[in-house]
């Protein structure tokens, strides 16, 4: 059986194109000068073209069809493999080149854009570059021939099999449920102020700790490292090639480490993916809805605990003696936990967080259903923010322009990180029915958790789907009940109890 | 004339794989992870393979064949390009691709072996690597058919019209007129300590200091950056994006302090080309001789000159006032130019420097005449340094391992190094005639020195010559003598005066 010989060694090729502009894409968002992205957009151009005539040579789909309609003699994985293969292609196929690679340059030539709006709270100079992505997006999907809703679409992209429907559905449950208790909390609970929003903290001794949590978490500091960047992100290129960055704000000491570990989360998935997997199609976690469940598990309910705090708010201390010293492990968690509307997603509570998703998805809902236009757009951020959240952005930079995600044309995202926190709930129920968890964290012996999510989740890459994930982990589909319940109660203990 | 648009197009495209492995080397020699080696070693081969064909293309060899037969009809600069095209073509077109691709992993491997064995003090872990090297380049030699010698091949290859004729005179004229002023000096002065070498100073003051150094050389950071690595180096894709490394060694601020200032020569040239040429065949500097002279003029005409210091030995001192509270400017410029013999070429003053190339020019010459195998090379390496600088190194870590050219495949290249040397008294001598030098030094105007490189070197490129540039420069050829002059004049004043 050639064909599948031959869609191997195609495949590596194809990865060649993707390695070198995920080097390339690292190296601008970390470190390249400025300057720089003038020939890089040039030579990018070259590599996309490459990289998209090599995913759709007639040879390559060749062996894709020919494949899948022998896919009934595949052994399991390889069946997975070129099934999705089947389900890319199928999309690929139908965005002329040209249109392909002009999207690939406009969204290189974006990002600097993006940056420079966000710095200058200037929506005006992004706002004709993220009309061309969403006029490109629109126009990509009338290229499939579906008939299925542009929302959906890009919805499935990055969860499959999920769509408004479903969407709808969840957050009901979250506004049904979930949204009454957050409002009850927040006005039996008054936030006092502590050293952790008061004192500043040195960018350096920040570092320091973001180092150290790598330890803790047994990062494997051979196969990967930390950087810092303006948004935190995970990058691999394998199991062994996985980074993840951070940023340092002086007055706000949780960013740097929250971030940090929510980044762990994601980067020690990636670590834990079997290794064989990683020239194949199923290279890389099942979904986005399960990538964020393991950078929310091990950020919320591992790393906003007691019982890990209990462990390492003295090294904490010892690293900022002077801020830190009449904290109890108490206001340590309460603080680390602490509920309140605020503006900015990536520093949001975990009760609240879901408000902030809810914004998105609405507005990409209406963005996609041409009921918005861009124009429009950081209006009705603010109004959504303020009828969700009781709070105004001042201005567009603490707006709409806050995430980088819509620079590199992700839309459909947002949604997945709701998903991944409910998708953890329900993963740390069975958990802690296998697993002293807490005892763990407090004997510092993370290695045993992460060997649990290695053997349960992480090793199979992209070789089974979330749902069936969620199956052979859980013994049942996805049911968000977990997610409401393990708020109520880690919250009510924290705040109410 | 359409082969020339067409010819444009090509080496645009082929310029997009020199790029993106660019940006992977950097990524690979500051920062990535040592796991990552193994997929990049197998990524890299995919597109050095595609950058081989593309630069072997029929298509693009019958544009470089057809315009170097029409060179007369085009202009000077077109014509520049396409002779040198033509010139690369005729080797390439002549090395088999699978034996190309091959070397190129076998490169990509060997970094890292280079890299441990250096480490860990043991060449025979390196050594079946480095023979390997050689054996390809010999073999890559025979195919070109020329009736040069080996050797002779690579010194061209580095400096375009040197051979060992050429250098043998060279390295004789040092020898005859410069040895003996050497070792009268070294028998006259008695190296006193001083704070600069007993000292220790802190890694991260000295890569302040660095920073520092960026900025009074008037470094654009806007296309540019600096950075750590194990061998301080320069890296460019454009002059858009110029970075260049530096080592912090804590018993040796030295090292740091003139290892960022002699790239940054480098760097500096790098910026100043002409942006036009970015994308043509006359793309980077004119010659590795002329690349030197930059980076040794910065480093030692100007970085260890009275004048430099003059200014800048307060800030020095600011940054490190315990342990230079004492010394004063005539301390700090001889401590700066102090004569020694020593072991490591890049730690080595710039008396002694020539004889560190000699020892490696003898060893790549009998190398490549078969009059020494790898395996000798060790010991006949601590021979030679004991027969040249009278000591002896301990280990291979300090002696054969200690430069990273041989295991990137650089056989030809050191010898540039002396050559550069020589080439920046000459190129200062008519400099001193047209600009105040030491004054603008004395009032931090190195900008005005930047201009007057820029105009009469940087911005040309490779669009002349090194001896056209010597010429137009000094209005003569080469001549050694201006070194052997200026070094004379030089070390009296320091150290006899």
């Amino acid at each position: 059986m050639d064909y599948l010989l031959r869609y191997r060694e195609l495949v590596e090729e194809i990865k060649a194109y993707t390695y070198v502009s995920n080097i390339i894409g690292w190296d601008s968002e970390t470190e390249a000068p400025r300057n720089a992205h003038g020939l890089r957009g040039k030579m990018m151009a070259h590599i996309s073209k490459e990289l998209f005539l090599r995913s759709t040579s007639k040879e390559y789909i060749e062996c894709v069809e020919t494949l899948y309609k022998r896919k009934s003699r595949l052994d399991a994985l390889t069946k997975r493999e070129i099934t999705l293969a089947k389900k890319d292609l199928d999309k690929i196929t139908k965005i002329p080149q040209e249109e392909f690679v002009a999207y690939q340059v406009l969204l290189s030539d974006t990002q600097l854009i993006w940056e420079d709006a966000k710095h200058n709270n200037d929506f005006a100079s992004f706002q004709p570059n993220l009309a061309k992505i969403i006029e490109f997006q629109k126009k990509f999907i009338t290229y499939y021939g579906t008939d299925k809703e542009a929302y959906d679409v890009l919805l499935d992209d990055f969860e499959e099999g999920m769509s408004m429907k479903e969407y709808d559905r969840f957050f009901e449950t979250l506004k049904t449920d979930l949204v009454p208790f957050v409002k009850d909390l927040l006005a039996k609970v008054k936030n006092e102020p502590t050293p952790f929003t008061t004192e500043n903290f040195d960018v350096k001794k920040q570092e320091e700790f973001s180092q150290y949590l790598l330890d803790v978490f047994a990062f494997d500091r051979d196969s990967g490292l930390l950087k810092k960047s303006v948004h935190p992100f995970t990058w691999n290129t394998s199991p062994k090639d996985v980074r993840l960055t951070t940023r340092y704000l002086p007055d706000m000491v949780f960013s740097s480490i929250f971030a940090t570990i929510h980044e762990l989360g994601h980067a020690l998935y990636e670590q834990q993916i079997d290794d064989s997997l990683t020239l194949t199609g199923l290279a890389g976690g099942a979904s986005m809805g399960i990538h964020e469940s393991q950078s929310r598990m091990y950020e919320n309910i591992f790393g906003r605990s007691e019982a890990f705090w209990a462990r390492h708010l003295p090294k904490l201390k010892k690293t900022f003696p002077k801020q830190l010293k009449n904290v109890s492990l108490e206001q340590m968690v309460k603080a680390a936990n602490q509920v309140e509307a605020s503006l900015i997603r990536v520093e949001a509570d975990e009760l609240t967080y879901p408000l902030h998703i809810m914004v998105r998805y609405d507005l990409e809902r209406m963005l996609f259903s041409n009921q918005l236009t861009v124009e429009e757009l950081p209006q009705k951020w603010n109004d959504l923010i303020e009828a969700y959240l009781g709070i105004r952005p001042k201005n567009d930079s603490e707006g709409v322009l806050q995430d980088v995600h819509w620079s590199a044309g992700l839309f459909g995202y947002f949604p997945t990180y709701a998903l991944g926190s409910a998708y953890a709930a329900q993963i740390y129920h069975t958990m802690k029915q296998e697993l002293n968890v807490d005892d763990l964290l407090r004997k510092g012996k993370i290695k045993k958790i992460n060997e649990w999510v290695k053997k349960k989740i992480h090793r199979y890459g992209k070789s089974k789907t979330a749902g069936e994930l969620l199956l052979l982990v859980t013994k049942e589909p996805f049911n968000p009940q977990y997610y409401v319940d393990y708020l109520k109660e880690k919250y009510t203990k924290i705040f109410l109890g």
